[in-house]
């Protein structure tokens, strides 16, 4: 098991990684102050791991939640599931939410938590690979709004996070491609060597090797701990981390919530971000390439849906939380492996992204 | 003006009070960072002050967000409203919440602050009383949920508080007498000398005496400044604030949202948390009388809804936050102007004073 701590002084907690994590209750014993916890889940998830993950939790009262599937379920009325199930049974401030699935649950599971009786305990158990490697990370809850994604949240710490790699077992094939992308994100913005590693491995990751799961897991939390430690509010070097998003959550929102996977879309944004890099001339054409041919191995989509134009991106991205005054800032390439965070382009080369002909771009690759 | 600091490290914040503050844009403007402004008011206090206020603001882009009044309206629909009109207007993440009303609208505009965008600034210009001395000071914010009081929000600190003592001239009699609720409810707890002061102008406080009114808020203030700061998320002797409130929020859960005024639930309930303290031994016969004839003479009621059994206060209260692991928790008077936070009471003499002949203990007063 390898252990990682995320450090926000007195809100730092760990990370915990490892193969049959679920079974191991003294992992979390220290991290949980009352007799009650409540597990949240969802229909998929909890019928593979809620039974295990009570009995491991067997000294306490534990509460199942279990919320429908999806994407299209992160929103208010969903939330008042978590509310209603607390409040009927009584949970006070001293409870424990779990949250036990992919990044949906833990948005949700972690905002009710920040919202129950103003505040109460909260654990990460992740059982999707995005999960495990961006949004159990950093402390982003939130549910979406018609109008948003992510538009109602809170920045709140789990106490700590349990990432079992063997619950990738059960993982659908295209949702473990969706979490590569962000696992490859972490190797274009600030990690050179992974991008590199990643090249040797990416096949590996695809069959599930254990040891290679492991590894990319660890070294994809360690990059977001070191910059969700440096910039916990997000004011700074951390809107890096969004590198594809800002196109990404435009592709989101103008196909519905859940169409596109968070990370099929996020894949296929920074293909965007990497066109206007090369664009800029930050990076070359061989650059912008070895990335797209890295997402392709991955399984992801590299093209993004074909009857977008640039003004629907604009549309959407002019909502994003990204705008600042009217400015709309976005994460690029300065170098392979190294991302800024910048408002400062000329409109025409967002333009011509917007508009370029990706098909194209990825035919000869 | 009186300014006086909370003081919660890098949260720290001032608070202003004094007559036409509404009018004086240098107080708010280092308090707001982008250009966009959304002011939260409800439909009576709105045609009172939302103009002046605008104008005072008249430097920014203005967005006025008015909602339905009363404390039945304190729900995730009204909070919608919020949320719908911050995105209809695309306010971005350095966007400023000014609060302007009463208890309900700072609770409400606050959580929407502490949610919009994962949190954006708040600024709290509170125009009763009962807000003025309470909730403008120590960060909480939140909505009801049909199970209960309070019990979805977030501990979110404004960037400063204004208080206009002039926006008292056009506050109802009635609402006026409940914000004194909680303003002798200080004395009580943490401030003997402030107890005999009230004694001593108490009607002119409720003649609207602006120089009585201003002292009487700068010292509640003042007190719970101290205690806020003390201890901001309630975890010691915060709670002593709650003096009253375990009982008041029986009674106002149980007589539907509303129908009694906050302040008028705490004073029959801290009635019975001095009777309580009597049956106890720690406070005397006429300590307890001094506290209600107190009470009565600021034109609060002194006895609890005559149709409510001890049976039913006991269901209504063992949802409330004060319960930890089952035991009730309760904040009596160790002595007058001494509050304790306990469960350790025998329950008879709980069930005694949830049963005792309150009308019978006011009739000789």
């Amino acid at each position: 098991m390898q252990t990682l701590k995320v450090e926000l002084g007195e809100r730092s907690y760990p990370i915990y990684i490892g193969e049959g994590l679920l079974d191991q209750p003294e992992l979390l014993a220290p991290h949980i102050a009352g007799r009650q916890v409540a597990i949240v889940s969802n229909e998929t998830v909890a019928p593979l791991y809620m039974e295990r993950l009570s009995k491991t939790l067997g000294a306490y009262k534990v509460l199942p939640v279990v919320l429908p599937d999806g994407e299209a379920y992160k929103n208010w009325e969903t939330l008042q599931l978590v509310f209603d199930a607390l409040l009927t049974a009584r949970h006070d401030r001293r409870t424990t939410v779990v949250a036990l699935g992919g990044g949906v649950i833990g948005d949700m599971a972690g905002f009710a938590a920040a919202c129950y009786q103003r505040g109460v305990d909260f654990i990460q158990v992740p059982t999707t690979l995005l999960s495990q490697v961006d949004s159990s990370v950093g402390g982003k809850t939130g549910i979406n709004h018609p109008l948003g994604k992510n538009m109602v949240g809170a920045f709140y710490q789990p106490n700590a996070v349990l990432i079992d790699t063997a619950s990738l077992k059960t993982l659908p094939p295209r949702e473990l491609s969706a979490g590569l992308a962000e696992v490859i994100k972490y190797g274009l913005i600030c990690d050179k060597p992974f991008l590199t590693w990643l090249e040797a491995n990416v096949d590996a990751l695809r069959n599930l090797d254990q040891v290679a799961l492991t590894e990319a897991i660890q070294r994809s939390c360690q990059a977001k701990a070191a910059v969700v430690g440096a910039d916990e509010r997000e004011t700074g070097v951390r809107a890096t981390l969004n590198l594809g998003h800002t196109f990404g959550h435009a592709i989101e929102t103008h196909m519905g919530y859940g169409v596109w996977l968070h990370g099929e879309a996020v894949a296929a944004g920074t293909v965007m971000a990497l066109e206007m890099s090369m664009r800029l001339g930050w990076i070359s054409q061989d650059e912008r390439d070895r990335g797209i041919r890295l997402f392709q191995r991955a399984g992801l989509p590299v093209v993004p849906p074909q009857e977008m134009t640039a003004s629907q991106f604009m549309q959407h991205m002019s909502v994003d939380k990204k705008v600042l005054d009217g400015r709309l800032r976005l994460v690029l390439l300065r170098h392979m492996g190294e991302a800024v965070v910048t408002d400062d382009y000329p409109q025409e080369i967002l333009q011509a992204t917007l508009a370029a002909d990706y098909r194209a771009i990825v035919a000869p690759l």
